[in-house]
């Protein structure tokens, strides 16, 4: 059997995520496999741990990596708190809020939703109106909505929530290590994230961080967390002192994301996101010399995801198709309401860098011409 | 900040895993990232899965792996077909079987246990008559049960609920690419297995199949699947010829994992089963020329997890860190009622060679001196 492995093309990853990854990321996946109850592990995992925190700006002691992808972190963020009738409520406007709305759907709460249009961001004044009128248990919203390219007021409505005993759940797959974080400062209970965008690793983890007072709820729950594989008690008993067995560390993939954390820290985290605003805006000049249109208004843009009106007359797919098969440059289409009407142009990780961002732009203008 | 990954040692992994890797699956995993839509990427899926069908022996469409662990494996066997009161059958003769008890009562379902002693196998007669006196809609066992080194009869139980409605769920977690697998013969509806044993990668991914029984179970079910993350219908329509979004592909993982089956393949699974008799019929002899013994008798014995006897007298703990720490071996310790009275021995993967069966022999016959 041919193997396929060794026709694997460097793309330049430009898309939703995954995105490139920084080549001492790679070297680290390749290092040799601890076992899971290793002291030299162990110690990783401490060191990941205080680097996340750095990162969310947060003290929470659970601060983790789940085994599995960001949307294992959504699915954990709220098996661990939503009880049977418990009410909820998600702030929708794109595809990532949807998805929030029915995860927390399947686990039997009852559900409110305040929808906005797509690409705009949510408005902190009908949640305020809605907060007062009603109580929840949890509220979710995306930080970076990814399918739109809009970042949410997430430090405004976690200060309209502070006091309360609502607990404030956050998305932050797309944000987390491109724009500012301040988990312990705007009032998050919540936060989880993915290894394959801002942060520069492959994809396979979910950073995640639940305060003490989500922990709390878990602890308190009438029943236990219908989802063994992610049940935040076990697994914190797991990363915290007396490291007792729940399910096996994917180590490889823990080298990765600890050498790609290291190097975002090297750099420094204001260095991080100046670079990502300059190659954002230097994207979007070039993108208005094409006489493209971005979806989102300036105030509300984000800088890692971009998404991009395909021009009247043009058949979205076949420029993909080209960018791809000609430049080996991947760029992301629409998703749901915006499939075929957008292509989502990320500028995370590795990917953030200016030599992309004109070869991307050189690539548009033969494709487009 | 120190950059613990210099400091990663080649520890020969003899636990009960992860076990070692062989050269070429580390190089693979550190291939470049492609897109979770990429054309390159869905035919290495493609492949992936041809070579998973041919280890479990199974023309199942539904044969994928899950983005998780072996233990989200578990999780997403049941939490496909489990309905709230649904009623499960488990056999239970180890600490495996009771996680498989655990994670279906947590989701509603009416579960009855068969218990058999610690270190001997699931006794078929007994589930004989169980099963003629009450009805289930799944039963559950352990194919190789990691605890006590004990071999479960897969095939005998499978045997006994053919033509009746029961789903038949194995988890083969240590058994899948040491032992036999006949998952259509044997009719298993449901199999999964980890990445990071007897498949030689690291772990992260579970390989899992579901007969077109089982996914037709999972479709008519009343309620939506309580778990997003772990939907099969939604996976499968991924994995399926629509390549449908779901959640973001561990790429580099599947890159190892394509790799390691590869490996196997070449090698021809009748010569990797052999391999492993061999080598645990080499550790057998030296173990008893150093007057151990091991916990299960020996027709029920396991060739790739081997549960020893602590010799009365010595600080089993001790043993352990003395071979980690001066001879760069990592057995494991016991687990459950087992804590403290056995060691497990794991010849899995690139582990199962003979050079060492005899590296670790001559450790043992210092540290035990």
């Amino acid at each position: 059997m041919k193997n396929l492995l060794e026709d694997i093309e460097e793309v330049l990853l430009m898309g939703p995520g995954p995105n490139c990854v920084p080549p001492e990321v790679y070297t680290a996946l390749s290092r040799k496999t601890l076992g899971y109850l290793d002291a030299h592990l162990m110690r990783i995992l401490e060191d990941l741990q205080g680097m996340l925190r750095k990162i969310m700006n947060t003290k929470n002691e659970l601060t983790i990596t789940l085994s599995g992808t960001g949307s294992a972190g959504m699915e954990a963020a709220f098996v661990n708190l939503v009880e049977p009738g418990g009410r909820v409520l998600i702030l929708v406007n794109g595809f990532f809020g949807q998805r929030m709305q029915e995860v927390a759907a399947r686990l039997g709460a009852a559900v409110d939703v305040l929808e906005f249009p797509w690409g705009t961001p949510v408005d902190t004044k009908a949640v305020e109106k809605k907060v007062r009128q009603e109580s929840y248990k949890i509220v979710g919203v995306i930080h970076a909505e990814t399918s739109t390219g809009v970042q949410n007021p997430v430090q405004e409505i976690g200060a309209l929530l502070k006091g309360s005993n609502t607990l404030y759940v956050v998305d932050a797959v797309t944000s987390l290590g491109g724009i500012e974080m301040r988990m312990d400062e705007w009032n998050i209970d919540v936060l989880y994230s993915c290894s394959q965008k801002c942060l520069g690793c492959p994809p396979g983890l979910s950073p995640l961080s639940f305060s003490e007072r989500a922990m709390a709820a878990a602890a308190g729950r009438k029943n236990k967390v219908p989802n063994w594989y992610l049940d935040l008690t076990l697994i914190g008993n797991y990363w915290g002192k007396n490291h007792v067995y729940h399910h096996t560390t994917p180590s490889n993939m823990v080298y990765g994301l600890y050498q790609a954390l290291l190097l975002l820290l090297d750099e420094g985290m204001e260095h991080v996101f100046s670079r990502y605003k300059e190659n954002h805006l230097a994207l979007v000049a070039g993108l208005e010399e094409l006489n493209m249109k971005l979806l989102v208004e300036k105030p509300y843009r984000l800088p890692m995801l971009n998404a991009v009106l395909v021009p009247e007359g043009i058949d979205e797919l076949s420029v993909r198709r080209r960018l791809r098969n000609e430049f080996k440059i991947e760029i992301g289409g629409g998703l749901g309401l915006l499939a075929g009407k957008v292509w989502r142009i990320g500028l995370m990780g590795y990917t953030s860098r200016k030599e992309n961002v004109d070869r991307l732009l050189g690539a548009l203008r033969q494709v487009l011409r």
